[in-house]
């Protein structure tokens, strides 16, 4: 008997038969004596349909009219899985954001939540009913509708967990939990029970796509537990939790993530002056490229080399800024790279553990691989390697870890 | 320098490129320096797409959810046009249904809209800009999205002329205006210049669905001054005005309409007592069928012949239901016929000409066209005929009639 929020995502609504069978999942819920709030996205498909149509008419489409017109896609589902509920004799109703309210700043196509009036929500849940609310929108106080970026659903769903103080909010994907790595990667990839919010943040932002940063920030923030499950396959999922594990039980590295999305940009022989770093990542950010990793090294004793990390879909447009401030500057050379992969490992456990990172190189060197670049947080050591060795690179380093066992004490 | 209402069809907007054209008109239409709102439909297609969608989730899909998924159509097609309007540099914002508000009662899927709140809409005119409302959709007093049924884009555009006292609400279609009768019948037909309210719903519901029924009530009620007009070929249209014309130019009939989705059903020797007409039609309101016209004649001094049509579609329910009433009223016989067709002429000359009817029947006589039934209203005479004379009866009224020439005072 517990207050669940249960987000499912546009695959697992992508057709009449998945939402029928959505339908029939949080009906079982219901039947167990739980309140159920549904978030949904829109069908997969969907919004790019709307994305197209309205770049037909416009191609920088009004940011007010576009959150119009996409705000629909959620709109249809919610309709569609309250009548499957209906039909199934679990009574259901549908909110739209601005139905909620979820009251959202007036950033159109990126908004962030200010606050959530649950008062209509809780009305439903007292009554007995299933409240299926649209993910991704709300409402800005002058009542234009609102957006809050692609995947924002899971924002939603953990906001609304978060006002509601529900007991757990549970993200359903096409995954049945978050993974020590990629399982297509490395074939003993094991499934976390658990994981700290921090970790969940690294291993996200680092390319395990399975939820949205800013949720599991929001959620980390509020003391949401969420869960991570499959929405067709029955399983415990991923609990991802604000405490760090028994010390006991405490892995040293939790997971190992990895992106190829990225290239390097390195100008050599710059002079080693104050403000050289903005006047580098200035234009960049001007011809609105976003930057991952920064790292300086001091060359000698009047210049400095500095390299950074872009989007691979960023490289060419990043290298002909950098050339431009690379002779402005007067830099001794510059290069770029985008055949390069980021590799890391992440861990809690990193904390209270020397060596990690050794650990971690001396797997790579046994390897042959060679590291370009190295990065760390408190949680997380990153490498950037040669492209060709990433597969390599990830399985080495998921049985150094010994991420393919059960935690054990260490 | 005139405000102006300015609804468009599903088929004016049913493609990016229609859109595109709308906003080229709409926009011509503002450098005349006139104020305009705009009211759309769905693109055509997109309703029955979502009412489809809606069907295969529920046999009969919650009324309330059903108004949440089918707004969106409007939606879609409001954020699209505002983004076209702005691209031309013609300022433009959307609202759909709730942000006007347009406040409906709670009757889902045919709501009746009770009050408009015009200040938001006013303040973006007096700004310059275009305002796009999603017709077809309200909310209601609890917030629930309502749409007012099929066609309610219509009703939309007047009540929003009303309220805001705009000086003419353009309708804008497929047809260059109300003609004497179906162009596609008569060869002869001709645009009318000017026709009444009451004409126009003669002619409305008598088969020239140029315009909802419902919105000419509506603007008839409140006095809009109600335009038809082409989408996209330029003319003066047809006003549809609450005075009537000048007597020295008024014709005696306005027109000819005609109808041949119509059955007829006929009970005869029924007792003529008390109460008969309400057993005889009771059954058949309960089967949710709709009448049309309804006759009785007296047989004898203890009974009665009764008639009535419906829609061709509910012939064999209504013929079930017409059997067993006639059971169980004792009546000589009952029988039916789907092969018939209406046709009325219609005018409000009518009231101060002798002898309209007669010349009608002269003229179906003279093409020895047996007359069924008769009905007449004070500015309308129909009759039912076999449908195989239909087109020989309609061109016989309109060259009787006179219908081929401009009005001269008679």
């Amino acid at each position: 008997m517990a207050l669940l929020v249960q987000k499912f995502g546009g695959t697992s609504v992508g057709t009449v038969e998945r939402i029928e069978a959505i339908a029939e999942k949080v009906q079982r819920f219901r039947e167990q004596g739980h309140d159920i709030v549904v978030v949904v996205s829109a069908m997969s498909g969907e919004t790019n349909r709307l994305v197209d149509l309205a770049y037909q008419m416009h191609d920088t489409p009004t940011p007010r009219e576009l959150d119009v017109i996409l705000s629909t896609g959620e709109q249809v589902t919610i309709a569609l899985l309250s009548m499957a509920l209906n039909r199934r004799n679990c009574p259901a109703t549908s909110y739209t954001g601005w139905q909620v309210p979820i009251k959202t700043d007036s950033q159109h196509n990126k908004a962030r939540i200010e606050s959530i009036d649950t008062d209509g929500v809780r009305a439903d849940l007292d009554a007995g009913r299933v409240v299926v609310v649209a993910g991704f929108q709300g409402v800005d106080s002058a009542g234009n509708i609102t957006t809050l970026g692609r995947g924002g659903s899971d924002t939603t769903a953990v906001a609304l967990a978060a006002a509601l103080e529900a007991d757990e909010c549970q993200i359903y994907t096409d995954v049945d939990g978050v993974y020590t790595t990629d399982p297509r990667v490395v074939e003993g990839a094991r499934r976390l029970d658990k994981i700290t919010f921090e970790e969940m943040l690294e291993m996200a932002s680092l390319g395990s796509k399975v939820l949205q940063i800013r949720a599991v920030e929001f959620a980390g923030k509020y003391n949401v537990t969420l869960r991570v499950l499959h929405s067709f396959e029955d399983g415990p999922g991923t609990l991802i939790t604000l405490e760090e594990q028994d010390e006991m039980e405490q892995p040293v590295v939790s997971g190992i993530a990895f992106n190829r999305d990225e290239a390097k940009l390195t100008i050599k022989g710059v002079p080693d002056i104050p403000g050289v770093a903005s006047r580098i990542l200035g234009p960049i950010s001007k011809a609105n490229v976003e930057v991952d990793m920064i790292v300086q090294n001091v060359a000698d004793d009047k210049s400095t080399d500095f390299t950074f990390t872009v989007h691979r879909n960023d490289f060419q447009k990043a290298l002909a800024v950098v050339g431009n401030t690379s002779d402005e500057l007067g830099a001794r050379e510059f290069d770029g790279d985008n055949r390069i992969a980021k590799v890391s490992i992440v861990g809690v456990g990193m904390r209270s553990h020397a060596g990690v990172a050794t650990r971690m190189f001396e797997a790579l060197a046994a390897e042959g691989i060679n590291i370009q670049i190295i990065s760390t947080s408190e949680i997380k050591v990153s490498v950037v390697i040669a492209e060709k060795y990433l597969e390599l690179a990830v399985r080495a380093l998921h049985s150094a870890f010994e991420l393919d066992q059960e935690p054990t004490a260490e």
